[in-house]
């Protein structure tokens, strides 16, 4: 267990939203748009094609409002009241692409923007907004067969409770009932839970596109809670993966192949996860060799050689994360695998942090590799 | 069509908040406990056991804070200040049973409570708080076989748009490839959306405990979108239900009929809705006399023999409300269905007013009246 890792990853996790936006002296253009995440009818946040989000809220009688995003660390942005009780503000940069998580501080107290729809993500339900992408295509919702994300409600002995997970089935999915699938067990992060990959991160959307573009071949997608809510800056040294790996492999793994048409042995099953999840897939795929044969990492760390020897041979070692956070680490991690005979891949997403964009095209990046016999 | 009926139905949605709690000389127990839907490790909003709710909101700098539940009319329940920069405050009666939308008012601004889950409802994303039922077995999570809620999206043709709806299985779908089940489609109310019925409804929970207890033989719910959001109180005789039976009964039906296990005949296909879900299966199932052999009006007004007549005759017509509604009007109508001959049922949720409790309470009444033959 490497435990400066994991520490490194935790920490990009709490740092990211100090580094978010960029201070600019560039026009600001007027094309500002609804963001997509906004509830129903609501015009704010709104953002431009420079990636400046500019927000409004209603509330006539406060003092002062400011937004946690746009230059967290000199203490985000600071909107100004107009005289029809509007509080209304922009990013003093714009932000990077992709998904960012946020909220207001209106008088002191946090709470969300009433604009936005909103995403569980630092163990609450957050604000969230999205730049659009250059490449966002690869996520959108389109016309092609799509697959179902449900939600199961499975018997876990080790903790006595009916425990959420979501499974994502490809639109072939049940079409022909003697099909099987492989699966891969895919992880939130510290603060997220088993609903951010389908909210946050279109896992499906992406699986639907990457299947109708012929570009894998299909399968199964299980994300759960990994019980990771409880870690507390600082905490991580005493984070225990035992409850979460019993839940896992004990019982989740056993429930999914006994309820879907699944291929149900190791070579067929792969582990992933972001952050700490990929703290978590680090740490089970180790101590549960004979369960999965495609490991991977989403900025959660990096397997050395050394950790690996005596195992089984992983079919796949798949590390990635974005530019913005330590990719020299991820790729000097990577070479060193791949000196020492693994099948490593490492993937950095260009002009991004800790943040959902880079998860969501190292999903796009991984997906194509795994379940490849 | 009964315009007055529709009318009265919606004044009564808009006005549930404004008579949901009873003033009291009670003495107030304090025996408050966090909110069961409260988001993970938040201790307030508190309930206590005779249905008293108790605030707290951090806001140091902020002048007012009201939440909109508790004697909405006169106010709602206005939060007073302490000097550690909480503001609290506790209902002046005990609530309804049940569950029950707020939001807070903070400095003249509409907030969420931080404390709480939020659910669709009113167009907006609302705080939600549960009071414990008295019967609230029939729709707890309790070690049985479950059901899953898949979200799917279907091709939508008339609206150019990939539709989003939910659709639950019970626990024994798919294990036996050649059985096909009776399916109910059911919809949400005005300012709500596909989320409702498995979110504050717990339609899922209700059907599980059902079939776990030999009470009904399993069949499919589908919820889906009504589009029913675009309604602004006074337009409703304005609202044309064209465009929604389209999505209804020649897109989405056809896709249940094609992806799922389903007896895709009239004779196992029911329609159900709350409030304008109600008005919505009025209109279709008279306007499409093929398609659904089972009607059910939650709270949505009545049918009435008249417009029956010529008509085929339903297996089933349901008509429920809650007690604090218009039990008299639900009561007669279906004694004037009965006395021309038709096999209707009513149903009256005890102490309870235009809200979930009363339509989880019909949902479970109405279950096991459905696909008898």
């Amino acid at each position: 267990m490497n435990l400066k890792s994991l520490t490194i990853a935790l920490a990009a996790t709490l740092a990211v939203s100090l580094c978010e936006a960029q201070t600019s002296t560039e026009k600001i253009k007027e094309d500002f748009q609804a963001s997509t995440l906004n509830q129903p009818g609501q015009d704010y946040p709104r953002v431009n094609s420079q990636g400046y989000v500019r927000f409004r809220i209603k509330a006539p009688k406060a003092d002062s409002i400011r937004v946690t995003l746009g230059l967290g660390g000199r203490g985000g942005t600071k909107l100004t009241k107009d005289t029809g009780g509007y509080f209304t503000g922009t990013t003093e940069g714009p932000m990077d692409e992709g998904f960012h998580y946020y909220h207001l501080i209106v008088d002191g107290g946090v709470f969300n923007d009433p604009g936005t729809l909103n995403y569980y993500g630092s163990t609450r339900w957050e604000s969230g907004i999205e730049i659009p992408a250059h490449d966002q295509d690869f996520y959108a919702l389109k016309d092609v067969p799509h697959g179902n994300v449900q939600q199961i409600l499975f018997p876990s002995k080790s903790t006595n409770t009916q425990r959420r997970a979501f499974v994502y089935t490809p639109g072939d999915y049940g079409k022909n009932k003697s099909k099987k699938y492989p699966v891969l067990y895919l992880q939130h992060g510290w603060g997220e839970d088993e609903t951010a990959w389908s909210n946050q991160g279109h896992a499906n959307l992406i699986m639907d596109n990457l299947i109708a573009e012929g570009k894998i071949k299909p399968f199964i997608i299980v994300m759960t809670y990994g019980m990771t809510n409880d870690i507390k800056p600082g905490g991580l040294r005493n984070f225990k993966i035992d409850a979460f790996e019993t839940v896992l492999t004990d019982e989740l793994v056993p429930y999914v192949d006994a309820n879907f048409q699944t291929i149900a042995d190791k070579a067929h099953r792969a582990m992933a996860g972001l952050s700490m999840g990929g703290m978590e897939t680090h740490l089970i795929t180790l101590a549960k060799p004979e369960e999965f044969a495609y490991f991977a990492l989403l900025s959660g760390g990096v397997y050395t050689p050394a950790e690996l020897k005596d195992k089984p041979n992983a079919k796949l070692i798949f590390i990635s994360c974005g530019s913005k956070e330590n990719p020299t680490r991820v790729n000097d991690a990577v070479a060193a695998l791949k000196d020492a005979g693994y099948n490593a891949v490492s993937f950095v997403s260009a002009n991004t942090a800790h943040e959902f964009l880079t998860w969501r095209r190292s999903l796009k990046e991984l997906a194509p590799l795994l379940f490849k016999d």
